[in-house]
C-alpha cells in the first residue's frame, strides 16, 4: 500500500424530505447569499428549484438564480456565472442537479476568487488556492461529483474536456442525497450512471500496487452492491431502498476510499472523454463501450486484477479454467451485465457507426502525452487497438 | 434505509514516516500550543515521542506532556490534563498512541471548554457545544477512535465505564496513521484490536432497518479483509502491508461507514463494558467472549443477519443446511477465527472463573436501562442468558 492522504469533509445528509434543509445547511456552511446553478427544465418541472428556493427564504438568504448547464458542460457558462458574482461577498454555490451542474459550480467556485480566466486551472497553467464553498442538492447518481474533489469542463473553442483535480478546494461542503429526486431519471440516464460509478472504481482497482487487501475489498463489496441493485431500480424506478443504495453507492466510488493507498489508472476516462467530446456521446455510456475494450487489451500484458475481478465480483469459477479463460469470462460478464441495464458496449451500438480512429488517438495523446494510464503503459499503438476493439 | 447524516472530516495522513508531519499538521490545523497525551513507556521507549516533539520544535510549536493513561482510561487523569491548560489559548490536543489515549484527550478536549466537570457529558447531564481540536499519531490499531467521535472513559469513583457520542466535536482534526508504529505490538493486543475492529462493525451490521444492501456489502467487505490480512500479521508482525491493511480496517470499522442508514444496535459493547469495569479485562478479549454469546442467543430470535454473515463473510455453504444449521457454522467459524488468533471465547478462558454474573446484569441495566440492544431488545433474563452462556 502507498502512502495517501485521505479527507472527505464533506457533510453527507442522506434521506427523505432533506432537500428542506438547504437553507439552514448553507447558514452552517458560512452562507451569506446564495448563487443556485441548474440545468435543464426537470429541477424547474418537478418543483424542486422550488422548494430549494422556499427553503433558502425562510433561511433568511438572497439568492440567484443560473439555469441552463449541459450535459458535457461548457466554460462559457463557467464564465457567465463567475460574472454573476462580482463584488459580492459570503456566497455559496449552490448546485441543484446531477455531475455536468455540480462541475460547473465547482468551475465558478475556484475562478470566482481569481485574477486570470478560470480555465488557466484546467489547462494546467495555475493551481486553485481558494475557493467559494459549494453546497449539492443532487438528482442524478452517477459522476460522484457530490463527493469528490474533481471538476470536469468542456472547452468550447478547443474542444477540449478536461477533468480537474484539487481535493482540498474543490470537495463541497454538504450534499443533500435524497434518493426521491431520482425517481423520474429515465432508464438509459439511471443506466449510464451506473456504469459511470462502476468504471471510477475500476479506475482505480487496477492498479499495480501491492497489498492493498482493504481497500480491494471495500471496492469490490460497493461493486458487488451495484450489481446487485441496478437491476431492481430499471425493473422498479420509483422503489426507494435499490434507489438508495444506487445513491450511496455512486459517492463511495468516487469521494476515493476506493483508492486509498493505490496508484490509479484513468485511461479509460480519458479515451471515453475524446469519445464524448468529439460525439457528444452520454460520458457513462461511452465508458461502457471503451473499458470492456480497455480491459481485454490490457489484461493480455497484466492479468492479475482482472483475475480478481472475475472471481470476486462476477463470481466466475477458478477450478478447471486457464487464467485466459477467467479473465474472458469475467469481461463477457460484465458486458453482459451492461447489455442487460440497456447500455451499448460497441461504438456501433452507440450510434457511433464511422469512428475517427485517428482524430481519437490524436486528440487524446495531445490532450494527455504519452504513455497514459499506469496498470499498463498506453502508447499510441494501444490506444488505437483498443479504440478499434470498441468499434 | 433509514436517513442519516455522515461527516468524517478527519484528515488521514496515512503510511511510512507520516509521523515527521506532525509538526506542520498541528500548524495547520491552527494550534499555537500542544498538549501532548500519551500512555505508558512504549511511546518513549520507542523514540517516537521524541521524533513527535522534534516535529513539533521544527514547527516552533510549544508543548507539554502529559503522560499515564491507562487501558480503560480513567476520569482523574482527564481532569488533570485539563487543569494543565487553564489559561491557554491555541491549544491542540495531540493524542501519542491508541483509543485510551485518545479518548483521554477527546476529554480533555471537550472538558476544557467547558465550565462544569467534564463529567457530566459521559453521565448524560450536559451536552458538548464545543472542543479544542483534537490531533492523533496512532499506535494501535484497535478502537477506531482516530476516525470516530466516540470517547469512552471509566469513573473510578462508580466503577462506571461510559461511551460518549459526539461527531461534530469529538472526531479528530487529523491522524496520523503509520504502520511501522504497530510492529512492535505483542500478539495478544494486536488480535484484541482485530477483534474490537470486528465488532465495531457488528454492532451496526446486526440491524432490522431493511434496504441496506450498499452498507453491508461496504461491512462484508472490510471484515473479509481483516479476516484475511489478520492471521498474516500474527505471523509476520513486521510485514509492513498486513500491518498497513489491518490498520485502515480499523479506521473504516467505526467511522461510521459501516453503519450508513442502519439503526445500531451495541449491545454487545454495553454488556463488555460491565465485563471490563468489574475484571479489569482487556476490551477486545471481552467482545471475542461476549459477541459470539450474544449472537447465539438474538439468532434464534431474528435470525436474518446471522445467516447474510455466515454466508457472505464465512462462505458458509447454504445448500441443503437448514437456517439454524448454517448459524451455527457461522458462530463456529467466527469463535474459531479468534481462537487461531489466540484469543479467549470464554469467561474462563478469559481468566474470570467465577464471574458474578448478578452483579454483571445489575450493574449493565443500572447504567443503560432496559431493554438495551436494538436488533433483539433485551431484557434482563435475555442479559442474563448471554453472560452465563459466555462464562
Amino acid at each position: 500500500m502507498n502512502n495517501f492522504t485521505f479527507c472527505s469533509p464533506t457533510e453527507f445528509v442522506f434521506g427523505r424530505d432533506t432537500e428542506q434543509q438547504v437553507g439552514q445547511l448553507c447558514l452552517k456552511h458560512g452562507a451569506s447569499r446564495v448563487l443556485i446553478i441548474y440545468g435543464g427544465g426537470s429541477a424547474v418541472r418537478s418543483g424542486l428549484l422550488d422548494r430549494v428556493q422556499q427553503s433558502l427564504t425562510e433561511a433568511g438568504l438572497p439568492f440567484d438564480t443560473l439555469g441552463g448547464v449541459k450535459p458535457n458542460p461548457e466554460d462559457d457558462l463557467v464564465r457567465e456565472g463567475i460574472a454573476c458574482l462580482v463584488g459580492q461577498e459570503g456566497i455559496l454555490i449552490l448546485a441543484v442537479g446531477g455531475g455536468s451542474v455540480i462541475d460547473t459550480a465547482k468551475a465558478i467556485a475556484a475562478g470566482a476568487l481569481y485574477d486570470g480566466d478560470f480555465w488557466d486551472f484546467y489547462a494546467g497553467k495555475a493551481k486553485i488556492e481558494r475557493a467559494l464553498p459549494v453546497g449539492v442538492v443532487l438528482t442524478i447518481p452517477a459522476a460522484g461529483s457530490e463527493g469528490s474533489g474533481n471538476s470536469v469542463i468542456t472547452n468550447t473553442a478547443t474542444g477540449q474536456k478536461i477533468s480537474l483535480r484539487s481535493p482540498e478546494h474543490l470537495r463541497p461542503v454538504f450534499a443533500i442525497m435524497n434518493p426521491e429526486l431520482t425517481y423520474t431519471l429515465p432508464p438509459y440516464q439511471t443506466a449510464s450512471g451506473i456504469c459511470d460509478m462502476m468504471v471510477h472504481i475500476f479506475e482505480r482497482y487496477f492498479t499495480n500496487t501491492p497489498d492493498t487487501s482493504i481497500t480491494d475489498h471495500v471496492a469490490e463489496g460497493v461493486l458487488r452492491s451495484i450489481i446487485e441493485q441496478a437491476p431492481l431500480v430499471l425493473q422498479a424506478p420509483t422503489d426507494y431502498g435499490p434507489r438508495a443504495n444506487i445513491m450511496w453507492a455512486g459517492m463511495l466510488a468516487h469521494n476515493g476510499l476506493c483508492g486509498t493507498g493505490h496508484e490509479e489508472d484513468w485511461a479509460s476516462h480519458f479515451m471515453e472523454h475524446e469519445l464524448s467530446a468529439l460525439y457528444g456521446v452520454t460520458h457513462g455510456a461511452g465508458l461502457a463501450v471503451i473499458f470492456p475494450a480497455w480491459l481485454a487489451v490490457v489484461s493480455v500484458r497484466n492479468p492479475r486484477k482482472a483475475i480478481q475481478l472475475a472471481t470476486n465480483v462476477f463470481d466466475v469459477p477458478t477450478f478447471g479454467l486457464r487464467p485466459e479463460q477467467i479473465i474472458a469470462e469475467g469481461i463477457h460478464r460484465l458486458r453482459a451485465f451492461w447489455h442487460s441495464l440497456g447500455l451499448p458496449t460497441t461504438m456501433h451500438e452507440l450510434g457511433v457507426t464511422d469512428p475517427d480512429i485517428d482524430a481519437l488517438v490524436n486528440n487524446l495523446h495531445v490532450t494527455k502525452g504519452e504513455p497514459i494510464g499506469s496498470y499498463v503503459r498506453l502508447d499510441r499503438t494501444l490506444t488505437r487497438e483498443i479504440y478499434e476493439l470498441a468499434r
